[in-house]
Order: C-alpha cells, then sequence, then structure tokens
C-alpha cells in the first residue's frame, strides 16, 4: 500500500520541487512544459510514458499542440506520495 | 485559409461521424476512447500523433491511464471545420 506523504516529510518533498505546483483540490503537483512544436511535445510525452509504464505510476496530462501539462497524484494513497515525487524526478530529468 | 462548416454540410458532416460529440463552446467535436490498459492507451495516441502532424492537424487531448479524450477543432477556422472531420474518420478508421 502507498502511502500519503504528510508533514515535514511532505513539505521536504515539495521543496524539492520548484518547478511542480501542489494542486490542493486532487492532491497532487502539476507541471506545464513547453516545446518547439507538436513533435517534440509528443517526443517528450513519449519518453514520459516510458518512464511511467516502468514505474506502473500513470500521470494525468493533457497536450495541445507543444505544450504538455501534467498532474501526478496517485490514487491508492488518496493524494500526494513518494511515488509522485520519483516520477516528477524522473520528468524533470528527462526534461 | 480553413472554412468554418455551415449549414447542409456541417450537418451531413456531424452525421457521418455519430461516435463523436458536437462540443458547442469549442465548436469543435469530442470522442473518448478506453484501452486494456496505459500502453495501449499510449500506442494509440502515438498512431494519432503521427497521423495528426502528416495531416498538420492536432488534437487537444488528454489521458488518465487507460482512457483517451479527443477534442477536434480547427483554431484559425474559430470553430468546426473539414479538417476536423478528416481527422476525426481517420482516428475512427485507426481504432
Amino acid at each position: 500500500m502507498v502511502r500519503k506523504l504528510e508533514g515535514a516529510e511532505r513539505a521536504e518533498a515539495l521543496a524539492s520541487l520548484p518547478d511542480w505546483t501542489h494542486e490542493p483540490k486532487r492532491d497532487g503537483i502539476t507541471r506545464s512544459f513547453k516545446f518547439a512544436d507538436f513533435t517534440r511535445a509528443f517526443g517528450f510525452m513519449t519518453s514520459v510514458a516510458i518512464l511511467a509504464e516502468k514505474a506502473d505510476h500513470h500521470p494525468e496530462w493533457s497536450n495541445v499542440y507543444n505544450r504538455v501539462d501534467i498532474l501526478l497524484t496517485t490514487h491508492d494513497a488518496d493524494g500526494l506520495s513518494q511515488r509522485d515525487i520519483d516520477l516528477a524526478r524522473a520528468i524533470d530529468a528527462l526534461f
């Protein structure tokens, strides 16, 4: 079972991801990415998709032309978990 | 310049796509697709992405695990155009 992040652990995790914004309604984190064009945006999505499938943790995301918006939250934890933080770090490293 | 579909032409085009729903706010068409899992959903998105890039007409879309939601509308026409109808047909054929 995945545990929801709480207290200091949560605060530290969020502070370690300055490009991500906490989304209180879903208790997740979001980040928007912009690329030169659709092909680059979708290429990025493909890389993230492979990471996500490997981690068995999937983003909620949308794409409009050169923009990709990602929300990470953990359904099983009913909010933000370490799995979201790990995937966000991996996505940042990719970007 | 791409023309917005009007009148009988529009009605016929919409009638020819029974699985798509007209979205009045954006004057676009939407369809939701479900798959067995994330890998299948993203595989479908990859095929659509290649079609879209080839047609130089891109969807607004989102993915949550095994679900893909697509909205087609034509920014340059300020609403529904033949390009949306053609892309919707190509997506239906793929699915």
